[in-house]
């Protein structure tokens, strides 16, 4: 019998109703290229939400919106501002550099970015011999966890409109971060408190996509010509179309982030009741609980999980992360067989 | 009521066997990016079918596949050699430019490229101050349609060997070339004939993907960092693993591209009879009848379908595009209507 | 002995007046990058004689140049429309390219561009599936040695500011075309009648240097990042400043290419009143005569020079190269050596 | 008056002996880019210092040669580990990333990279979904003017081949570093601990120009492409080849280091005596004291330097370069100056 994995929120396919919908519509002819009617339907429900006249573009993947956007935006010698954790400075295997541009990137205690971090940057590049910072990435829910609230945000986003930087927000998970309940943040917010963003559907239900939607309209100029140039415009874009139109269909986005935060939570809450410590606060659907190494490798006979990072000699820490997919009762085997141990 | 369309081999979901397939493994649990169990078995099937120790990745669509697989093989200076018609010369945007490369384009009567045209390029090519010739592209099915024989690929690979060139085909349509009457190629000749080349899914009854086959496994090298940095590495790789299982299982791939191709010699059969020329000679599932201006137009009020070319005054020729999907009542629709006028 | 060459205008080194203003400041100190007096003083001059307020910026050769102009320039999707012949389209080593951008070649009879080819490539690039051409590049002289006139050249970016695409002229033998016979066009007018254009040193008496002069001056915002990012800002930005200083100071950079044309232009009608013909009428330094084969085997004894071109089994034309540094005698002893023969 | 420079070692043109030379071979016909007899007279001179058979090519700067040799060898995912301080990763403007490839950095307490610094960035790139250091990248001298010695250029070396990573050493200022009393490393030694490396003429009296060194001769294949295609391939090489033969002729080139040395040692033991310290040991012709800002507000009214870091509320370091034209006059100014405030 396999392992049960909270390796990621990857592991399963689509949310049923997904699945549905891509049946009944199966042989409906639709234009090809992310012009279609689901795409549209899609469209039409997130300016819904976001209460904005913004461009929405359709990709498959992260890396994939990450790329696309940043090189479309910046000039050849403009640069992007990022968290160390940041995962276009770290998982992407260079896929920024890879169109030219250089990341500056700085350490945070939690993931998140401020001015501060921003302005240090600013400080330190000055004159031509260094490339010009002009892009703020930030990820929401980042790499470790942490969520922005709403005063992070705009604050944030104030100070980049002052220093003229575009802020672009990596919403891989997305619907865990607004759906968080240490996050006020609402879909409107993230509209209004950015240039760009993410939509991430392939870790919130979804079998593959990512809704890029641009605040900015100026910089949706030519956008296709650079979905099409880096090899992000599916042929088929009703794939996406069709999934973000259910996603975004009474609320199921939210639903299904709701969900692993809660199943998240309740892990969380299941081992501090027993004692535990973790390395940043658990706040979405990944959460870090710093465990005994015996009792690591005794979890790891019964189940799949990254060990994060060491604490000391007898301690580490491990991620656990749930989805809109983890079954309650594997949360209460994980919990169990601690007990049992 | 929506127009049939003709338009392309794109405009339908997929094929039942696929969804079928999709929803009965849905909640299986796999590892991401393509190192999955249904992508194993899908590599599996087509080394049955190479009978070769070839690799096999999965991208989500044909420019994607293309940018990375060229990208990856060529050194900064070297470039691509294709006919003036081929898809990543006109039809992406410039993909392989913006990887740093220049195409060194030759003009060709039917989309095809011989040892000629290539040795032309070579030819004017002597030195540092020019690029330097190291990958033949060529599509088969072509952008027109046509398509390769045995004689015809051995040809021009053994003269890309002599050569020291890499021979890459597209094969977005590999399934209409494989199995149209014109061609006695196998898919196991493509694997001894070519360094590399890719199967086309998302163009025969996949919702996406596309299959890159490395024949020369010196060139796999740290292909999978290549694929990740062009953000063609999907988080649920199983998507494209799942479909490709069951295109190759009991031939499906093969079966669908020939039914393609056999609808579409019916339509030519049908417009032949009338008396009407083709621009090409029908040889896959793409077909370019050239009919009177007042006859396109009126065929425009019932099918949707590109005008390609002017012929002269008072004819242009069109193009047809049949799939796996192409319901046999609409050639006679069409066939009919033609009929009325 | 060494036979005399007519391959190029860059087999010597430099005016002796540049040499003795280089050894008159050498131990002055200058301050670095091309921000120190001499490139004030050149730029002043340039200004003088083109009376505009162009951004003015030194680099040290015509790849370099054209590289970064044109790459700070477009965005990642946008191309060049260039000549066939143009030198970015050959003889670069697909540098521009290199950055990303693809060229949309056209075949031109004399080396010019004119309004109808460029239409023709606006023509067939119309979505996004396609790169968006927004830049002309031309060369004057060109890269056969024809000139443009005014009129040509008035009707050409009028045509291309309607289209909204750059003009950018490729200058590397401006000196020749400015003061050739058959043309018109003054330094001033290259200012009104271009976005951006750069002033061959290199070839014009300098030991090496391009000057680059930015008309469009939002073409000229962060241009300095761009020059250091492609490796063309000189740490001794004097050593161009120096030269473009002395090269403008009592209209040198004229009378040198003045000179240049008057030899070859001897050199033209010595061999025209022996009954040559010539690929392309000479009109600047570059000369084209058509010679039977074994004359120019013997002439070869004696001097460097490159076979051009084929022009059927018994003749073809050659390329003779004049420069401000050759000397009369050169011309009469290559036209006393026909006579002998 | 204008103030007397202290900010950098290319304030002034070149060595008198480079001067005469260009002067008396200025109307020598020689061919272009690069494959001229001064070219090939430096080649040889170069090679019998290194007593080994490189590959040897002349580019204008250092950016540039840094940009050719790295993006000439890397394939697209592979990365440069570098020192936070490096050249590359902090004045080039981005120029590495401009050719695709990022640049790991690692903190250090001199400037100077260590087997220790380079396991890290190998401990934390494990797969593809990061890229892959290949190339290590160390200046000697480096930024901060310290300089490697034997042992520890032997040490990096060897840890390099184990460990199938390439050696590139900047040399912008090797003839300082080889020259320094803190170093036993020869050109010799040069040639044999690393795989490239170039010998900066800019910095060390010549008008132009970098020797790039290729000492394992497989990178050096296609070399010349890459110099061409990223624009720096100049049209009258001879310039270069002229400065580097007068360079490695009677070894001026190692007798303009050591007489930079010499006299930063005698400001440096001037600074000393009277009491003050420096932000690093003083080893080559760029030192760092630390004086009171007051004194250095003063020392502002006469000589031109860069401060270089705050290092409390009344201490800065300055840093003063100086060059093979520093007049030994002016360090005494300098040093009297201090006395008299």
């Amino acid at each position: 019998m396999k392992k049960y994995s909270f390796k990621n929120d990857y592991s399963e396919g689509a949310h049923p109703s997904i699945l549905e919908r891509l049946i009944n519509t199966n042989l409906e002819q639709a234009i090809g290229y992310g012009e279609d009617e689901f795409c549209n339907e899609a469209r039409a429900s997130i300016k819904e939400k976001i209460k904005k006249e913004a461009a929405i573009h359709f990709v498959s993947g992260g890396t994939q919106a990450n790329q696309i956007v940043i090189s479309s935006i910046l000039r050849p010698h403009e640069s992007v501002i990022a968290a160390e954790s940041g995962h276009i400075a770290v998982h992407e295997t260079g896929a920024i550099e890879a169109t030219g541009h250089k990341i500056n990137t700085v350490s945070t205690s939690n993931g998140k970015l401020t001015p501060k971090e921003v302005q240090h940057v600013l400080d330190t590049h000055t004159d031509e011999h260094m490339v010009k910072p002009k892009l703020v990435y930030i990820s929401n829910s980042t790499e470790i966890g942490s969520v922005y609230t709403k005063e992070e945000l705009t604050t944030l986003y104030t100070f980049c409109k002052e220093k003229n930087l575009y802020l672009f927000v990596d919403g891989a998970r997305l619907a865990s971060a607004l759906t968080s309940s240490k996050s006020d943040v609402t879909l409107e917010d993230m509209a209004n408190l950015s240039d760009v963003f993410y939509i991430g559907g392939t870790k919130n239900g979804a079998l593959i996509g990512e809704a890029i939607v641009i605040n900015d309209l100026k910089l949706d100029e030519d956008f296709r010509y650079n979905i099409k140039q880096k090899g992000g415009m599916l042929a088929k874009g009703r794939l996406i179309g069709i999934q973000f139109a259910e996603l975004f269909k009474n609320d199921l986005f939210f639903e299904l982030g709701k969900y692993a935060n809660n199943i998240a939570q309740k892990l969380a809450e299941g081992l501090s009741n027993k004692g535990y410590q973790f390395l940043t606060e658990p706040s979405s659907n990944q959460i870090f609980p710093i465990l005994p190494n015996q009792l690591i490798e005794k979890l790891q006979n019964d189940f799949e999980f990254y060990v994060w990072s060491k604490i000391d000699e007898n301690n580490s820490s491990i991620r656990l992360v749930t989805s809109w997919s983890t079954p309650e009762e594997k949360i209460n085997e994980f919990l169990e067989k601690i007990n049992k141990i």
